[in-house]
């Protein structure tokens, strides 16, 4: 066994918050024990969930949470940050006094049981530091928290897709600065998911083959708008990118989801990802020439959960809303009310500036 | 014959502007004829349209069009008014001194032939008159060039989707200050509208019966989102809105298109749609209490060219980014990624407002 196809060791321990939210400590080796820390903050009720209505016209399902409408509202992190270790006097979310990674109940959350989930995921107590600062060990101890939920959520009844994502930055609506992802458990398949399924299965029925197997050789074959290649990884930005800045990242061998990943492919992620994040940092740089932060969605699409999870292929989409270091892409009536994006740019044109930028 | 049974009289007259694109006069009786002033500014290159991929993964149409990222970008109105009338020595790209509307091909098209085509309808020379200050005749005017530009484009080869449609306000990405609606015609079927037509032929395979006159009849019968009702035509929130705001307009009858509706039929929408966008305005004021314009994209949604169109049923969706006052509903993964709208409402709070404001 090489060193890269050892487990990352990680240890956890689960705690409970003063409204019953679970929350788990996902640590590294030689960390102290988190877990006789208590959150102490007065009971409350245990937050409310959204409820799942579907539209007649396209019976795309839409989430009714209102009680979100009081969430934590501090994008520019000028109030006490919730996301902080605690301190003596000022409890937040995390009771321990310092913590490696956690991963917590969302206290507004969209969806809840039966089938549901809403997961906050804390990167690390910096309350800056983002995925592509966090180094190569912490970035794998990620990687395992996103095993993790996913192997667990996707075991409870209902579960029907886990999702793993993060939003970055205010221009998406992010309500937080310190930086963090997000866990969904969705009791339905979602639109883009159900989609994704019925062309693979008709492209099986059809020709026998694999579409989004065929389709990563494709771009690998080509080459144009390949960004990256590693042993177990590659990226690239799709034949049809939507989005002023968008990406593919997909491991080579055929997996459905995060925890079919070996141990030498995560470790391997845990250094590719960051450095693809990076590197969409200087895609708009700032006035001053040096990386401007760029907002994006990062969005796993793992297999669903089910028999049709054996027909998937793992891939990260990260895309981005920004056109111009000081203009955004806006969704208006073709894209949001007929689902056709209009673009600006060329698939090309997005991955030679990636290359120009790189590695 | 009562008096509006009677055609809404609109002069038509098309004229060519100094690129070679088209543009079409619609004039209320009593106007002088337009046709004889020439567009001054100097020849220039018939403009480049968009090119149109499929997504790999979901088959959705992506339309690029690399040429847009040089288009006009005004949208507090500062510059010289492109859709204002022209004056000598101030060419725009109407070039008559006065009009009541045109409808013109964009500078900046998305979609072109065959099969695309992208227009704007200027609803009055009034820099600011949006459609709800415009009055009655003007607006049954409009409704004209809707009806106009909907069967010529239909009838153009490879022409799949009429869509008419305005986005209003800088929230939303409108370049232009000058309020306008645009007409796309699109190549192929939407994403929304193939979606919208499999469920109404799978619910008419399954039970024989109309899946949007069925859901509109229950609409009615609870009349719990209704908003307002009239001879021809009911405005209620949808069941499953997926937006902050969001209301869905239809005629009583069953009508696949606006070329189909009598006269009575868009007389009585001439004065229905205007008094709904006042009443729009109204649901977040401003500070000092008075209507705040809401920025909204407006989506006619007609049955695709061809005899699939004969199963639909004409509606129009208008529906809001604004959450508060001061506050976006932005798009963040579960919807740009997964396509499932999380809202912090429920669609029965939005009628309990628009009942508030209204009529």
């Amino acid at each position: 066994m090489s060193p890269a196809d050892r487990p990352h060791p990680v240890r956890r321990a689960v705690t409970t918050l003063a409204d019953g939210r679970r929350l788990i400590y996902f640590d590294e080796p030689g960390a102290p024990d988190r877990t006789a820390a208590r959150d102490t903050r007065p009971p409350a009720p245990f937050p409310a969930a959204g409820t799942v209505r579907h539209d007649v016209r396209t019976g795309a399902p839409v989430v009714f949470a209102p009680a979100r409408a009081d969430r934590t509202f501090d994008p520019a992190g000028v109030a006490a940050d919730p996301l902080a270790p605690s301190t003596p006097g000022s409890p937040t979310e995390i009771p321990a006094e310092d913590f490696d990674v956690v991963v917590f109940d969302n206290r507004f959350p969209a969806l809840g049981p039966p089938g549901g989930a809403a997961e906050v995921l804390v990167y690390s107590p910096d309350p800056v530091a983002g995925l592509a600062d966090l180094g190569a060990r912490r970035m794998a101890t990620v990687i395992e928290a996103w095993v993790d939920r996913t192997t667990e959520l996707a075991a409870r009844d209902g579960v029907r897709e886990v999702f793993c994502f993060e939003n970055r930055g205010p221009e998406i609506g992010v309500t937080l600065a310190h930086p963090h992802g997000q866990i969904y458990a969705y009791p339905f398949l979602t639109p883009d998911t159900a989609a994704v399924l019925g062309r693979i299965r008709a492209h099986r029925d059809a020709t026998g083959g694999d579409l989004l197997g065929e389709a990563l050789a494709a771009e690998l074959a080509s080459g144009r708008r390949v960004i990256a290649r590693g042993t177990h990884w590659a990226a690239y930005v799709p034949y049809a990118a939507r989005w002023p800045v968008e990406v593919e990242v997909a491991p080579l061998r055929a997996v459905p989801d995060l925890p079919s990943l070996h141990h030498d492919e995560r470790a391997e992620l845990a250094e590719f990802y960051p450095a693809l994040l990076r590197r969409l940092d200087r895609f708009f740089p700032g006035d001053d020439g040096r990386p401007l932060p760029l907002p994006y969605v990062a969005s796993w699409h793992q297999g669903p959960v089910g028999a049709d999870g054996g027909l998937w292929r793992l891939h990260l989409r990260v895309f981005s809303v920004r056109r111009a270091p000081d203009r955004l892409k806006y969704l208006a009536a073709s894209e949001s009310a007929r689902g056709v994006w209009i673009s600006d740019t060329t698939p090309e044109q997005i991955a030679d500036r990636l290359r120009e930028v790189g590695p």
